[in-house]
Parts: structure tokens; C-alpha cells; sequence
């Protein structure tokens, strides 16, 4: 038994198909011809970047156009001038072949990109050796696995799963997958999620233990994965799968029902959201709406600033969809972590303590601010849009954010451009400050959204993004326990909305806590929508009183997490 | 009038003498005999470390020996092989005279040092040029200016004081410092607090604004500098300075004396210390004792960790230094901000959210928190020794540094070696999260202190060395304080010992809002001990409290600082 982290939910059973990309010999030959050999290259660039277009349309039309965009990145690095300017000046300058060059220039950034430390970066890696890969392939003429034809029953097995091969995954055949790299962000885990297929990933050295066509047996909800088990493993997974399904499937009941606990207590249930495309798998799982649309996609993966009006269609199509359900947007949330080059940020000494959200946009009202607060009020005519402001420290900020939305009502108001006129305005608290100073900032604004990730991480002084530390990082722990209820609290005294849009809302030992401690709403990933429904429904609030001021009455976070699974397995 | 950054409180009036190095004209020359040039740089090099040392006795027998440790820190770098090395290297490859060879090699280094970013790099930098010029001095044979025999009631003015520069000032002839560069931590400011010369640093294109023999008068302790101001002004600065002297000496009333409010409150005032030697201060200054006693620089400037040997003899000569009187250490507190190679940190994405302090210690038990345990527990034979634990953020934690003490005991025990049996163990309260838990903390420790500095930076979620964000960082601000007020009253409650020992300790607008929490211990620079005391003295914690609520009703940072800038102005 080996274990891995956990990326896709789900049992896996079948035989293991080893995916290992052929190993390129790439040698330094010289060329007489430089410009025959700048003509080969560009005919291979061109194959390559038809290859990605139509792998992307068929992932599209299979998966979402989502998961597509990894696959339209590809096409954007091979178009990029700078990186084939630099082959084609390592062809010229060094004599050298078409495939010798993709391999110096490509492995110069993939490295750059690797050193950087961050995941996004190493993503960018990981994408920048894979359309190396597939250049050289061509330029080779060798073909690649053919991963859309595996045989019923396969699990995959591989390094690491490259976008490209990904693309061609037929659920229908794959029961599994299993990686020795990524993580649980990875673009493997999300489409193994988004697929469906239970995932295991960073299983350091599976390659060598496992041998082709061997039974293997993944339990893609803890990491678990067995070689050659014994039958009595094989059954025992293979009921677990059943189990697995059968909630899977039970949990459709819940669509179309109220989210009140049994003591008739409703709260919201609704979704994070990243892209406008997203509100449809919001709307299958029936999310009563969005509680968190994090706008930075808009400014990410791009050489400018998106328009007032680029930035109004945007939230208007995620308001008009969700038809009347309500949409909370946040407000542009980066900071020097983020690689925005036209932002004109520079890396901070610790990104997360710096000049970074709110802060920023405060800064930048003209260019920034000013034109994402107008398209949010234009956007506010067509749905029901709520403005939420995050990584607020102190009312000054809330303050001067709301006295921008009022002139930028005034704005509209002489221009006769309609907008919600009782717009509500909250914050997101996730800052030690924001939770002290909690009642004061009830009596000012709208709502409040406790975002538990960045709330533990600055509660318990740590990055959850650094290995080394990251065992501090739990919302369970009783000093973020004692923060959230404070902050529950103050906003129910003021009779202000309080929801939570971290993955906590999701979480089955938080959900009685949170009904305890009196949330209104609840806000996650789509799919754990139904699951949170059948979870808040089936308790009493009055019932977990008890239940919460034992829990609270713990001071370490082992003793909680023990109590929780303990009340948790009985109820 | 002109403004820089206030470096070294108090009045300075006289004529500018512009102390600007030569500037030094050197031209890629090309040697014929090789192995002759070497010589030359060898003959040079062997009288730039003479001349260094003769500096540094003079520096340390003036000044302090811990003054002299910037040009004995120079005396290494003058002797460092690689360094040497690498200038040789560059005469016999290039076959170029000394003076360029230094000029590249020392300039390379300068501008990695430089580009790293943080103040001690930025400190390297400068120290790399000042040996390079006195190099490149000797071999060109240009003198430096003499400022050991400046004239009586000159004010320095120079883009940056050299330590070598510095080395010179008489403070009986120069009444005054500005310089270009620099700030309020930067080796000059340090000195020119130590030779209490008034210094005003950071005043950038100063220079070009004004002549040799001009009048100024300057305030250390705002950074106001006036040229050729009217006779009105000097009057004004006069009286100022008989004010700020006489102050000075009438605070020298307050030695001896104890430190007791009005209503018979005792509150223990010590300070916060860096070194052994740093402790003949804190007596000269009457200090009760050391708040704390910070044990990085046993770690920092060296090739390997400090054996427990040495470090048992640095923490024995504090606290017998101290004869009885208190002293509190601080465990080691590094992360991967500092610079300390052979610990094997790796930079971290957020330093301040990251692998330091006790989460390091207590991963690295045996090779680093053991040995520095052990040497704590043989030196508190000697004094009286408490130990307190840095960034605790959970119970865990300091249970588990309390265990490891008990099992060092042990081990002593068995040896019979001998240590205080009832060492009190302490924390900081600096992370949200044990502000947080204080109440279950002070059920586990002998004492909290309070570090508002970081207290203040995890609350407010703001990194203070980042300038586009140091605005928020105020202890005042009324999220701060209600942590502080509250772990004040956990540990009242808890009847332990509560003090402080960030910088808010020593402020004015403060210390009477502390005084009414029921703070028990106010630590500080040394410096700032005789005014707190006759602040503390002037108070009496019951007329406080009334003004303690009114300050704690305030929900902005304005509101309360203007409080207590009118309460301060009235009492």
C-alpha cells in the first residue's frame, strides 16, 4: 500500500497502463542550410500549434471550454515572437538543428520558470517541456501515445500528466489515474476532477515499482494506492466504489430542495466562482447563487489592463445567468505574488503582508479601481450583483471604498445609466484586524464573508503554500475557531448577512460548527454543494449548541479534530 | 528648511564641512610583470588591514567595542581567500594593474549585495566599497580626509559616512552629521547615536544645496535641517538645545529611583539588548534589568553554528554582568529573511509567514534548540535567567520547548552540573493566534511579553519593512490595542507576569494606555529607560482608566492617536 495525495475523489480498479513519453535523442548536428533548416522548423511550429487547436476544440466539446484553456495557452507560447525569434536566432547563430534549438531555448525558460518557486510558475514549466515535446515529436516524426484508445479498465500511470496528453483521456476507458509529480492544484488533478476519474498524484517513484498490465487498486479520496492487492482488498474497494457511487448518485436527491436544518433554520448555499463560464456547473448542482467571483481572472494571462467595458460584460453575463440569484464579486485581489506584468507590481519581500488588494486599489483608483467599481454598478442593472472588498485592516478603507462607489453612482446617475440603487457593499474578513475590530465594521457595511484561508493563514501567522510550515495551517485550530465565532457573532448583532467563502464552508467537521456558531451562508466549490446540503439538512441547530461550546472548550487543534470526527461518526 | 530622516535625537548648530571622498581615477592599465603587480596588491592589502585594526582599537577604546565590529567585520573581508583570490585571478588573467582588478572584483560583489535588497545586504555593500577605496587609496598614495582634526563646531556633511569615516569623529568638535544616504538603522545612525552627536540622515541631493563653511543648524529629532537660516531660527534652535540638554541631564534624577506610579503601582522597566557588552548601557541607564536578550548575533557574521560552549559564556557574562538583576532571553529567532549559510535556510515566498523561530528550533532540536537550551540552563547557575520562546503560535508548541527543557535538565542533573532549578519559562505574544489562546496560554507559562512590533505586522497582516504599506503599521491602531489589552488581562488573571518589549514600550502616547491594561514590565533601548520611568512615575494607573476607555471607544487609528496627543499635551 503506497500512499499519494489525494486529487480526484473516487475508486479506481483496472490494470496499469504505463504512459511514459518516448525518450528523444536530441543531438547538437550542425546545418549548412540555415534558412532550409528556419523553413523546417516553422512547418513543424505550424503542425504543432493545428495539433493543439484541435486537441483544445475536442477537449472543449468533451469536457468545458475551462478546461480547454490550458491547451489555448500552448498556442499563445508557441505564437509568442520572442520564444521562436530565439529559436530561429540558435538556429542561425549556432548552425545548429531545428531540434536542437527548441530543446536549448525551451529548457532556458521551462528552468527560469521552475526556479521561480510558485506553482503557477511551475506550471508554466511544465507547459513550456511539453510544447518542446511536441515540436521535437514532429520534427522527429515520432508519434506520441495514444491515450484515446487505451482499453476499458486502464489506469493510467505517468510521471505527469502533460495538458496534451490529458486531452485525449476517455472517461469510458479510464477508471484511474496515478502521477509521480503535481500536486492537488495541478492541471492533471483539476481535469481528472473536472472528468471525474479518481486521481492520485506526487507518488514519488511509482514508475519503477509498478509493472505494465498489473492490477491496481486507488482510492483517489485519500491518496491510497495498492499494487497487486489481495483479493480481499480488491472486494473490499471494489464495495467502497459502490458505496462511493451510490452516495454519488443519492446526492441528486438533494437537488431542488431548501437548505434548512431540521430545526428550520435556511441558509444559503452557494458557490466560489472563477471564470463567468463556471455559474453552469453552479447552476447544475443548484447553488442558490455565487458567493464569491473572484474578478482576477479577467486581469490575469494578458499584455493590458481589461476595459471598463470588457470588465462590465463579464459581470453582467455571470448576473444575468444566475438569473435574480445573488452574486457576490470581489474586487481585484492581487499583490506582488502574481505574475500581472502591465500591473507595474514588484515582488515583495512577503507578498502576503504587502501592497496587495484593497491596498492596491486604494492606491490605484483611477486606472483601477474607478473602472472595476463603474462596471460592477452598470453590471448590477441586469442581476444581483453584491460588491465585496477584500483583505480589509481598517474602516478607513471601507470607508473611502464606499465613498468611491457613491461617486461613481453619481457618475452614472448624470449619464442616466442604470444600476441597483441599494447595492450591498460588505468585506471579506480574513485579517486578524478585520475579526478584532469586527463590530465596528457590522454597524457599516452590508455583509461579511469570512474567507477562512486567508483567516487561518494570518491568524496562525503562516503561508499555507510553504511545506514547511503548512502543518500550522487548519481552520480547526481554537484560536481561528475563537476568530470565526467572534466575527459570527458581532455581524449577527447588527443583523448584517455573514457567510464564509473558504474551503472550510465545505468541510463536514466545519459545517455543524459553523450552524452552531449561527452562519448564514455557506459559500464552496460547486460540486460540494449537494453533499453541504445534505450535511446542513440533516442537522438542529438547537441540538449543536452543546456539541459547539465542547468543541470550543479545547485549546489544541488535535483535540478538536479528534472530538469533531468522534461527533462526526456518530451523528 | 529641508527634511530628512531623524537618525540621532538632539540639536546641532555650526559650519558644514562636506567630507567627499577623492574621487579616484582608475584606468584598465596592463602590467608586463605579472607576479611584480601581485606583490604590489599584497603590500597594499597587508597595509589596508593595518590601518583597519589600528581604527578599530582606537574606535573601540573611544566609543564601544561594539562599535569597532564594522571595520573588524572589514578586517575579514580584507583577509577573505575567495575575495583575495579572485582580485589575484583578475590581474594575472586580464594582466591588469591592482587598482582595476579591486575596482571589478569589489564592484561585482557591492552590486550583488546591493541588489539583494534587505538593510544588512545593503550594509555589505557599503562596507565592500569602503575597503575597496582604502585599497585603491593606498595603491594610488591619496590621503583620506582627516576628521580627527576637524574644527571645533563642524557638522559632517557627506553622501554616506564610511565606517572608516566615522572611525575619526571627535564629538568634541563635531556638533552635527547629514548625510545623503543611509537610514535610521544604518551603521552611521548607530554611531552617531553612541557618540550622541545629533544625525539626520536619508536627506537625499543635500550636497549640491549647500557650501563648505556654511551655516546649519540641524534636529536629530525630527530630521530638520536649516542652511544659512536667519538669526531667529538659530536663536530658536539654541534654546531647543539648552532644552533638550537640560532635559538629558534633569533625567538623570530618575537614576536610582524606582519605577512606581503615583498610586504605589511597581512596574519593572529594563531593556532590550543585542550583545553581552550591550549591557554596561542598560546600567549606566539604570535599567532593573534586560527584558530581552536577543541570541541571534551568536548565530549571524560566521561560517558555522556557535558550539554551546560559546554560547553558555556569552549568556553566563550577561547574566552575571547583571548581578542578580533579571534578565529574559530570547530562544533563537531566525527564518529565512537572515543570511545565515550554514543553517541551510532556503528563502522563503512570505520569510514572516514562514520556517523560523520556534517552528526551526523545534525541527531542528538536536543540533540547534538542545545545545542552546543546555547553554541556557548552565549559564541561569550564574543569574537570574528566564527563557522565552519567539512566534509561538499554539500550545503545542511551547509544551513541547517546555519538555525539552525539563529533559536537558535531566541531563544535567545526571552530569551534576549546576542551573537555576525554577527557571521561569516564558513566550512573546506576537502572532494573532496566541493573543488569541492568551487565556490558555497563561495557564502554561511563567510570563508573556508582549512583542508589539510583530504583534502589530501579523495583525494588521503588514509587513513594516514594506514601504507602500507601512502606513498601516501603528500599535495604535485599535485592533492592536484590544489585542494588547486583552492578553494583558489573560495574564493578569492568570497572575503572570506581563510585559513588552517592542518599541511601543518606550512611546509616550503608550505607555498610559499600558499603564492602565495593568502592564507589570516595559522593556526598551536602553536609552529610553530614565525618560519612561519619569513618565510612568508622573502617572497613577486609577486616574488612567477613565482615559483608557475613552481611548479604547475609538474604532480609527486618527481618533486615537489624536487622543492621546491631546491627553499627552494635558498632563
Amino acid at each position: 500500500m503506497l500512499k499519494g495525495t489525494s486529487a480526484s475523489a473516487g475508486i479506481g480498479i483496472g490494470k496499469a497502463v504505463i504512459v511514459e513519453e518516448t525518450e528523444l535523442i536530441i543531438s547538437k548536428n550542425l546545418v549548412e542550410d540555415v534558412e532550409a533548416e528556419k523553413v523546417r522548423f516553422q512547418s513543424a511550429l505550424k503542425l504543432a500549434v493545428e495539433q493543439t487547436e484541435t486537441l483544445a476544440k475536442d477537449l472543449a466539446t468533451r469536457v468545458g471550454e475551462k478546461e480547454a484553456e490550458i491547451l489555448n495557452g500552448h498556442i499563445l507560447l508557441l505564437s509568442d515572437p520572442m520564444l521562436v525569434g530565439e529559436i530561429e536566432t540558435t538556429i542561425s547563430g549556432e548552425n545548429v538543428v531545428s531540434e536542437y534549438a527548441v530543446e536549448a531555448v525551451c529548457n532556458t525558460y521551462a528552468d527560469m520558470f521552475a526556479s521561480m518557486g510558485d506553482e503557477l510558475m511551475q506550471q508554466r514549466a511544465t507547459d513550456m517541456r511539453d510544447i518542446k515535446t511536441r515540436i521535437q515529436k514532429i520534427l522527429l516524426g515520432v508519434s506520441s501515445v495514444d491515450i484515446a484508445s487505451l482499453p476499458m479498465g486502464s489506469i493510467i500511470v505517468a510521471k505527469d500528466l502533460t495538458p496534451s496528453m490529458t486531452a485525449g483521456i476517455n472517461p469510458a476507458n479510464v477508471t484511474g489515474i496515478v502521477t509521480e509529480l503535481g500536486g492537488k492544484t495541478s492541471h492533471s488533478a483539476i481535469l481528472a476532477r473536472a472528468l471525474e476519474i479518481p486521481a492520485v498524484v506526487a507518488l514519488v517513484g511509482f514508475i519503477d515499482k509498478v509493472t505494465e498490465g498489473e492490477d491496481l487498486v486507488i482510492d483517489g479520496s485519500d491518496g491510497t494506492v495498492f499494487i497487486n492487492p489481495e483479493e480481499s482488498v480488491k472486494a473490499e474497494y471494489a464495495a467502497k466504489r459502490e458505496i462511493f457511487l451510490k452516495e454519488k448518485k443519492e446526492l441528486e436527491q438533494y437537488i431542488g430542495k431548501p437548505t434548512i436544518t431540521k430545526d428550520g433554520v435556511t441558509v444559503e448555499l452557494v458557490a466560489n466562482i472563477g471564470k463567468p463560464e463556471d455559474v453552469e456547473k453552479v447552476l447544475q448542482y443548484d447553488g442558490e447563487g455565487v458567493g464569491l467571483f473572484r474578478t482576477e481572472f479577467l486581469f490575469m494571462d494578458r499584455a493590458s489592463m481589461p476595459t471598463e467595458e470588457e470588465q462590465f460584460e463579464a459581470y453582467k453575463k455571470v448576473a444575468s445567468t444566475l438569473n435574480g440569484k445573488p452574486v457576490i464579486i470581489r474586487t481585484l485581489d492581487i499583490g506582488g505574488d502574481k505574475e500581472i506584468p502591465y500591473m507595474g507590481l514588484s515582488k515583495d519581500e512577503n507578498p502576503f503582508l504587502g501592497y496587495r488588494a484593497i491596498r492596491f486599489c486604494l492606491d490605484r483608483k483611477d486606472d483601477v479601481y474607478k473602472p472595476q467599481l463603474r462596471a460592477l454598478l452598470r453590471a448590477s442593472a441586469f442581476g444581483n450583483i453584491r460588491i465585496m472588498v477584500p483583505m480589509v485592516t481598517c474602516l478607513e478603507e471601507i470607508r473611502e471604498a464606499k465613498a468611491l462607489v457613491e461617486e461613481m453612482k453619481k457618475e452614472l446617475d448624470e449619464k442616466g445609466i442604470a444600476y441597483k440603487k441599494d447595492i450591498e457593499i460588505g468585506i471579506m474578513v480574513e485579517t486578524a484586524a478585520a475579526s478584532l475590530m469586527a463590530d465596528a465594521f457590522a454597524k457599516e457595511v452590508d455583509f461579511f464573508s469570512i474567507g477562512t484561508n486567508d483567516l487561518t493563514q494570518y491568524t496562525m501567522s503562516v503561508d499555507r503554500g510553504n511545506d514547511k510550515v503548512s502543518y500550522l495551517y487548519s481552520p480547526l485550530n481554537p484560536a481561528v475557531l475563537r476568530s470565526i465565532r467572534h466575527v459570527i457573532e458581532c455581524g449577527r448583532k447588527e443583523g448584517i448577512m455573514v457567510g464564509m467563502c473558504g474551503e472550510a464552508a465545505s468541510d463536514p467537521s466545519m459545517i455543524p460548527l459553523l450552524l452552531a456558531f449561527g452562519l448564514n451562508e455557506f459559500s464552496m466549490s460547486a460540486s460540494a454543494i449537494l453533499n453541504a446540503r445534505k450535511l446542513i439538512t440533516s442537522y438542529s441547530t438547537k441540538e449543536l449548541q452543546a456539541m459547539a461550546d465542547q468543541a470550543m472548550s479545547f485549546t489544541t487543534v488535535k483535540e478538536i479534530e479528534d472530538f469533531m470526527k468522534d461527533f462526526i461518526s456518530h451523528s
